[in-house]
């Protein structure tokens, strides 16, 4: 019988067995008689190690005619090693040669950020670039099974959309069918309104596109949005519903990717913190009063700078909520809070540690009235949110819903200071390729 | 204490307490001193019974005033009552109007597609609309799910794209910030063979656009796929892994979605032989002779039409599987059969029932010259595959994967025969609204 084929995530079923593994080599080093190749297989990283003397001739040839990136099949004996990285070693009996690789571009020197994002497709293959994918993967599993098991109805909003959310400066336009202009969509909240009066509690969760001339390291063109939107749910029952998700996803990503976060060297012990609830609010305007009393130059009415986000959100150890903003700064569509109608029932959720904005929410206006003046007065062409506008008329109901772009919450979790390294292809505004 | 705030879906644990439902006014009929109401609030339907002697002049004032769609927080007894729809029925004490809708569009007589179209935002609120998108929504986060539990990292292939998968007819083009063309990726594909490199087991699963001027029941130019791609796995084991895949998600779905399948009045003892694996698997020139056998006009060497598959899936209980496709009718980065090098080894699994191709797939050529040859054969532009050409460059591997559009799943799943129903906002070649 063959040796069972197995990947690095298996290695400790298999302790003491004959293996085959395949992947590529990462890493090797020689000495003397040795040869040592760090194997990566897409699960992990496994040392190989062949000892001349205790190898046919043409193992030992093949071993020695490896290069980083060859395509290999090794087997050897797997040894529990205690000071082998990842606590196991293959003493390798056999390699089957799958290609040889040329030399290969990324090498251990530094290179530019252009460089690295010119080689996407390879500079994933790296230690850390593959740990920010695992980290991604999983929580976007998370965010779906949080819906999932709450008993949301995944509902996937348009790509292609005739109008726009917030206004047509940022948006990419494609013709369609030489009859219309169409839209890659900022959001999907306005087809969720109507789902949600149609299933109760529902969510999307795609991509959205910016045509934002921002060259920012917080700003990407194409990024997934992950937005909920909840029958009958008030703006306090949102607050707790922003709290409960974070809390949720970043434990389980802390859980799960203990191995990727190691990788990435991410201190775990400042994420903890926003596992545990409740997380601190604060009103808009003593937001103001305590960024004024910092130092920041923000006046009562403005929106928050980049800057104003930071030093606010480094006064807490876990996301801090800031709550109710000037109606004014705020999209459209929110409800006016009765307590004082120049505000908004809008909430944006700041991550620590300079993390910025993660999630923005709001209360949704129930009032056709009030939906018919805001469309007016944003200049914004009424048939085009007839049907939007539907959702006031039959049976208008009061629900809530936020939008929390992943790729911050990736950068935040990872703590990799630029958005570029959290997408698998990133798209900046002078970055289309690969 | 007032009483507990419940949705439909909870029924079952309330029974014979006093208990608060939100939702709309689904349907009402009047006799006598009876109105009875039928409440939907997202989750499911409740009879709700308001009996004019029992009740406070206003609760019945209230009652009376009610129409179809209006939104409504109502009160009263749960009881477990055998001959009411569901098994429940409300002896109302309350009812809180939220709003009194106008007359609603979409009334009992028989709508035309387009009307119904234009309404979508409402057309979601009927109980067909609500089932389909509720066994889209399951669907979904089963084929997540079989890919989270098999160790898959998920990877977000980009939309916007600086070159195309296959040829650029039916893409979408949109300016990107006046420096070039960007194209809305029609699969993620070709990113995903890189990604396998790096990370072993990678899937895709987002929109996918074809800007295809076909007005046909089974096409969208929206729509979801979801795209695995395995590396070291050979043409057999893609075989095995459609299988897996499509057993497990129909079982799920037929397990999950017991009530909505029944409300789409679905035989599922047609799905239930797809739960079961082996599927038959046929070799395309063996299809073509059957195909012959059977009056078709089809020869060897062409593609299938709609027809040709229908016909041909008709011949069995489950999904089909044929195999080795000549060459020339499939994509150009697909592996040659070794056996026969004028086939490829690529395999189209067609649902029965005439639901038609719902995956297809191949081994991928892990060739670098063969793949150049077919880049210069089919006029594509080699710079714009350089980064693809190096996943064969450094370290070359065999990999395999496959592609599913989710709404052909879903029509099939549901048993409706036209794609614009599978989707919340479909978008169709003359359809951009809402």
């Amino acid at each position: 019988m063959p040796p069972a084929v197995i990947t690095i995530a298996e290695l400790a079923a298999h302790a003491g067995e004959t293996v085959t593994l395949r992947g590529w080599v990462y890493n090797w080093r020689k000495k003397g008689k040795l040869r040592f190749i760090i194997l990566r297989d897409g699960f992990g990283y496994l040392q190989c190690v062949v000892f001349e003397p205790e190898v046919d001739p043409a193992v030992w040839e093949a071993a020695v005619a490896l290069t980083q990136e060859s395509s290999v099949v090794v087997t050897g004996t797997l040894v529990a090693d205690e000071r082998a990285p990842g606590g196991y070693e293959l003493k390798v009996t056999g390699i089957e040669t799958i290609q040889v690789a040329p030399e290969y571009p990324i090498g251990k020197k530094d290179h530019g950020p252009d460089f690295l994002l010119n080689h996407r497709h390879l500079w994933l293959r790296s230690r850390r670039q593959h740990a920010i994918m695992r980290v991604r993967s999983e929580l976007s599993q998370a965010i779906r099974d949080f819906f999932y098991s709450r008993s949301y109805t995944l509902i996937d909003s348009p790509i292609l959309t005739p109008a726009a959310a917030e206004g047509t400066s940022s948006l990419f336009e494609t013709d369609y069918f030489g009859e219309a202009k169409a839209y890659l969509s900022q959001s999907g909240q306005l087809y969720l309104e109507p789902a949600a009066a149609a299933l109760g509690k529902v969510y999307c969760f795609g991509p959205t596109f910016r045509a934002e001339k921002s060259k920012t390291r917080r700003h990407l063109t194409e990024f997934w949005m992950v937005e909920p939107e909840v029958a009958w749910l008030r703006f306090d029952g949102l607050l707790d519903l922003c709290e409960e998700f974070l809390a949720e996803i970043v434990a389980r990503v802390i859980d799960r990717c203990r191995v990727d976060l190691e990788r990435l060297e991410r201190d775990t012990t400042k994420l903890e913190p926003a596992t545990r609830r409740p997380y601190p609010r604060i009103d808009y305007g003593d937001a103001i009063v305590k960024l004024q009393s910092l130092g920041q130059q923000i006046q009562f009415g403005g929106d928050f700078g980049g800057d104003d986000e930071t030093v606010l959100a480094e006064q807490y150890d876990r996301p801090v909520m800031v709550t109710r903003y000037p109606a004014q700064v705020k999209a459209f569509y929110m409800q006016l809070d009765p307590a004082d109608p120049i505000r908004a029932l809008a909430v944006d959720v700041l991550a620590p540690e300079g993390y910025g904005e993660i999630i923005g929410g709001s209360e949704r206006s129930d009032s056709l009235e009030h939906l018919e003046r805001q469309i007016a007065a944003h200049g914004l062409p009424r048939e085009a949110y007839e049907w939007y506008l539907d959702v006031r008329k039959y049976g208008s109901f009061p629900h809530s819903g936020f939008g929390m772009g992943i790729e911050r919450c990736v950068a935040w979790l990872c703590g990799v200071p630029h958005l570029r390294e959290t997408s698998p292809f990133p798209r900046l505004i002078n970055r289309l390729y690969p």
